[in-house]
């Protein structure tokens, strides 16, 4: 759920001045995105997405999200594109907050996927990858290993509080993975976020992704393990292997992973559990009171990094070659 | 915000097999209507609302709302439509609850009302309860005089922690208006629920009435004193006669009123305070924890009630005949 600024008519209708859209003809808020307002806005010129960008977004770095979508598509990437007003400016602003229109992405996410599906989305980052090369902006990744200790201190010492030695968890992989993570993979523009709410489908093909408000320059082969952790288990928490080969061997063949990356691949993976456990866990304890956002749960990242603790190689993981 | 009940990629595409409306191009959870869970559905038959229907309404009632609905439009009103199976039901199931299919309408809500907003309001609320007289069926209005005892109860004698005092003014008015309530104005379908935003407007224009899901039959009278309590006072709850002129004129321009509706109004106009008092009290008090919803602010309505204590005739409403 995601309306946390409310628009007006009247607000609407001095944000669209600026914009050579036609009349309005319906806004509706939507339940999508996590971190910012988003409403579907229907106008005589099309189908769009408004988002207001809430506090937790810096102001500063809309420009980075704004321009790679921009790229990304001009590269062929389905993705949402920014609408530039008269003067030229994708970035306005409506009811006191940051404001962009997008072009609407038709298509759906899927709740249970597939191999087939982990397959495509493993082509698509790959693709992603290969698109974003030539980009000439740079964000750094803020949730990557520098920045888990500050996250964890946003849970105050209550880790606990979600599972019994949760804390001592925690701190073991913050100190271990800091040590053991590798610093000389193939870097570029990686997406951060391709959840299964990200990628939409359409008669069986993946027909677009969404909400870059993630991306940043960061090893490709993490963005990877990302997917691998969002895609490729089960409801329980069990992982299936027939996913992770898919999502592995679709990535793959768009893009060969070296054989430096293929071995840091186990390291990767924890790494990306430990980071959406932090976030998970932060916001699991800090629901301000009256928020329309239920957090997810921390414990599914939890299972998913004792999973990751047993693995030995990229092999546990579906990797074939 | 309301999307109480998720629907998944799987359960659209059961649910959609009944239809004819082709591919599925995307579904959007949307922040409309507070009892129900409302998605809005584009394929490539068309753009369509879903609403699953939640426990708070009773599912003996959907056919009366969706046969009204019907037989609006058949006579003029600008409404949502249910749309058929191919079995010719309107009525399906998705996810475990009753589910419908409704045409979308296009327009916006507006959030300040202006008096020319009011006048289109009194107009269509007055075709309204024209295009009703021959609807067949029956539906008693619960949320009126006898139903107001039992709502209170649902307040558990808690009303005092919104504001003192709060309890014996509706104690006072339960017992009063139960005394001096007319039995004898002309009744049919009435909206029962026609706030600012279940009326769409486009290009200065009202473009259509949605959210039937309290319509029933009673006064009609009663229908335009909730109106008049929705639309006509400011956000400070300061009631501006210009407004109430305006709405009141809109409606009698369209079915005149008849001496004994227009000496109940102020009778009325006290009762459908109370009526909005009593059922966001009851909200106030039982948010559930995890619930995503922002219950509203009964306070608005006790300023409304006691603004009508001191009304002697319609006139201070505005009514100039």
């Amino acid at each position: 759920m995601a309306v946390y600024t409310e628009v007006t008519d009247e607000d609407l209708a001095q944000f669209m001045s600026a914009y050579d859209l036609g009349q309005v003809l319906s806004l509706k808020g939507i339940a999508e995105g996590v971190e910012n307002s988003n409403y579907l806005l229907r106008t005589q010129g099309g189908t769009f997405i408004l988002t207001l960008y809430e506090k937790r977004v810096n102001e500063a770095d809309l420009p980075f999200f704004l321009n790679l979508m921009e790229h990304l598509a001009a590269r062929g990437l389905v993705c949402p594109q920014p609408v530039k007003a008269r003067d030229g400016q994708a970035l306005g602003r409506i009811a006191g907050r940051p404001a962009v229109l997008v072009t609407f992405l038709e298509g759906m996410s899927v709740r249970r996927p597939s191999a087939a599906h982990c397959e495509m989305v493993g082509e698509a980052l790959a693709h992603l990858h290969g698109a974003g090369a030539d980009f000439p902006m740079r964000r750094d990744n803020s949730l990557s290993v520098p920045g888990w200790a500050a996250l964890y201190e946003g849970a105050h010492g209550r880790a606990d509080e979600i599972t019994q030695g949760l804390s001592s968890l925690i701190e073991r992989e913050v100190a271990s993975l800091s040590e053991v993570w590798p610093r000389d993979l193939p870097q570029g523009i990686i997406h951060a976020d391709l959840f299964p709410d990200n990628v939409f489908f359409l008669g069986g093909h993946l027909s677009g992704l969404i909400d870059f408000y993630f991306a940043c320059t960061d090893a490709f082969a993490y963005d990877a393990a990302i997917c691998l952790n969002a895609w490729c288990f089960e409801p329980d928490a069990s992982f299936n292997v027939t996913k992770g080969r898919a999502f592995l061997a679709g990535y793959a063949r768009v893009r060969p992973l070296s054989e430096a990356e293929i071995a840091a691949f186990p390291v990767l993976a924890r790494g990306a559990a430990l980071r959406f456990l932090l976030t998970r866990l932060v916001d699991w304890l800090n629901v301000p009171t009256g928020a329309m956002v239920r957090p997810k749960d921390p414990m599914e990242y939890v299972k998913k990094l004792r999973f990751h603790q047993h693995v030995t190689s990229a092999r546990d993981y579906g990797w074939l070659a």
